[in-house]
């Protein structure tokens, strides 16, 4: 029987009040670092501090295979998962260029790619190989579930088991999976109540006829789990073993009082399948960008979520939680070092 | 007589297409990092490389008071321009923490601060104090002109020998000016063609009353000066020393091939002039962000420019360019150490 994390909710209003206090009196027009206060404030929230600093961020990438694959959503072949993975390991992907620009520590997990990843020594501070494989990818969501319960419950434990062992306060979510914007919009579907054509995109590039065929597949897998409508049932039934691991990475952090740094799509639907057995993981996390993914936009209304940066990005991997993350240093410096009217002489409006 | 620097059209279109096929051939999606390709190819442009590095950044604070401000266009008092100077130099201001973040060199010019900013020895890499004073404060706009065509003339002399005199190959555009969104009204609405009213905000926050009010002044600015309709001559009627001074430092920095990163409403101003001057400055100018300073959307799609990122920032000083700044350093990252799926033996769409 899974476990699930204790979560809970961030209500300090005595802190939130000393932060706003501590953001209006920097030297500058009252608001004039926009949406940047508002992650001053969320990150001095989460970190429980009126002085926050991040310290050894872990971007966590996880990958998985899909039986969905085989029907022909995606323009690229299964294989490319493996491939991709290797390549985050030799650090040629964009993920492994930006994390090393960012000194964030990269982790890729194989909790279920086709192909296993073969077990290898790492450099230290080279991206590090885990193997949580639960299965060589998933069943056909199209004709069944794509896991069964027991396999979800442990690719939940395994996300956090991951991320009870790491350092520092901030998750980055990654992803990859050939199939899995699939995943992600099927999920969006069940738990976000949101209309199958809203959320069925081009992925990594279907023209309109390929977009109409995978959005006819996702109608079967929905069709086929139609009674898996709990949180749980719906991951098991409709999601991949990437999303599950990092569905439970993403409880353990919140827990953890971690940040949590969410990249685009498939991260985002593991994050919604964890708010929705969690709401307060919500209060944990920081949405790093708007995709160009169709589904993406409609999954952050539901999420309610305002992201940092929009870029037109559609590559997932954590690119986008990598680019945005220098925004989050910036956040926890103005808070920390930037002079108040009083501390720095300076007039406040009206020559007051 | 002020002779200004020669820029030459980039127009490389052998290194265009290099660029583009590299990109093209990342491990990815095609166009799968969005507007970041866009900024790689620009980058490879400007620096004429298919490895293109960024290398010792020099943010240059431009500083100076305004005549207009004792019009009551601002909401903060004049002394606010010389106590922020002294903020910066102490390291206490937003683009003092972010420079500090990013190793940005910082240079804070004492262009007309109607008290002048005393000389002191400053330490390695602390920010650094420049005086290129060319009175204390501007004439008032609104009843003839600011300057002089030779204070004009000498401003822009300034900001090339500054720039002349740095090392690097990126130059980041700052300002401070009490009453200096009024100097990027006058001059949007002059050489851009933009009706006033669409030019004029609440700057630091006026209030609606506030805004007519400088609306009002505004109007008169340019009625009393009507014949300076001329770049050089509108910059001189109705400009700022620290935006004439930017406007030379972004000629100077176009002619010597540098990245120019351009922050918002203001320092995007001296950009108008100098394309009007010049209009290949345009192809080395990165736009950071989108302020929410109402005219500054309207200089946007003046100049056609696209900006990264989209905060709702309104501080000036160059923390948007600060805040954009790791967007570069990540877009030659991923141009200069982004695998190729050939070198990393990744499979093309459908299984190629």
């Amino acid at each position: 029987m899974l476990n699930l994390p204790v979560i809970a909710p961030l209500n300090d209003a005595a802190l939130t009040e000393r932060l706003q206090f501590l953001i209006d009196h920097k030297t500058k027009p009252l608001g004039a670092l926009g949406r940047l206060e508002a992650l001053m404030l969320r990150l001095g929230l989460i970190l429980g501090s009126e002085a926050p600093a991040l310290h050894a961020p872990q971007m966590l990438v996880c990958a998985a295979d899909h039986g969905l694959a085989a029907r022909g959503v995606s323009a690229y072949p299964s294989d490319v998962t493996w491939q991709m993975v290797e390549n985050f390991l030799a650090g040629g992907a964009a993920v492994s260029v930006l994390a090393r620009q960012h000194g964030l520590a990269l982790t890729v997990a194989d909790c279920g790619v086709a192909r296993a990843i073969p077990a290898r020594d790492t450099a230290p501070g080279a991206p590090r190989l885990v193997s949580r494989r639960i299965a060589a990818g998933t069943q056909d969501a199209s004709v069944g579930p794509a896991m069964t319960r027991e396999q979800c419950a442990q690719a939940l434990a395994n996300g956090m088991a991951m991320v009870r062992d790491m350092p520092g306060n901030v998750l980055l979510l990654g992803e990859m999976g050939i199939g899995n914007t699939s995943v992600a919009s099927l999920l969006l579907a069940r738990l976000g109540g949101v209309p199958l054509a809203d959320c069925v995109g081009a992925g990594t590039g279907l023209d309109p006829a390929g977009i109409a065929r995978k959005r006819a597949v996702l109608q079967q897998a929905l069709d086929a789990n139609a009674t898996a409508t709990e949180p749980l049932a719906a991951l098991a039934a409709l999601g991949g073993f990437e999303v599950a691991t990092l569905t439970g990475a993403v409880l353990q952090a919140a827990s953890e009082h971690r940040v949590i740094v969410v990249d685009g799509f498939i991260t985002g639907a593991a994050v919604l399948v964890a708010a929705r057995l969690a709401p307060q993981v919500l209060q944990r996390c920081v949405f790093a960008h708007r995709s160009g993914e169709r589904g993406h936009a409609h999954l952050l209304e539901v999420l309610r979520a305002d992201p940092l940066i929009d870029l037109g990005l559609r590559l997932g991997e954590g690119s986008g939680a990598a680019l945005a993350w220098p925004l989050l240093v910036s956040a926890c410096a103005v808070l920390r070092e930037m002079a108040s009217f009083e501390s720095a002489g300076v007039n406040g409006p009206s020559g007051g």
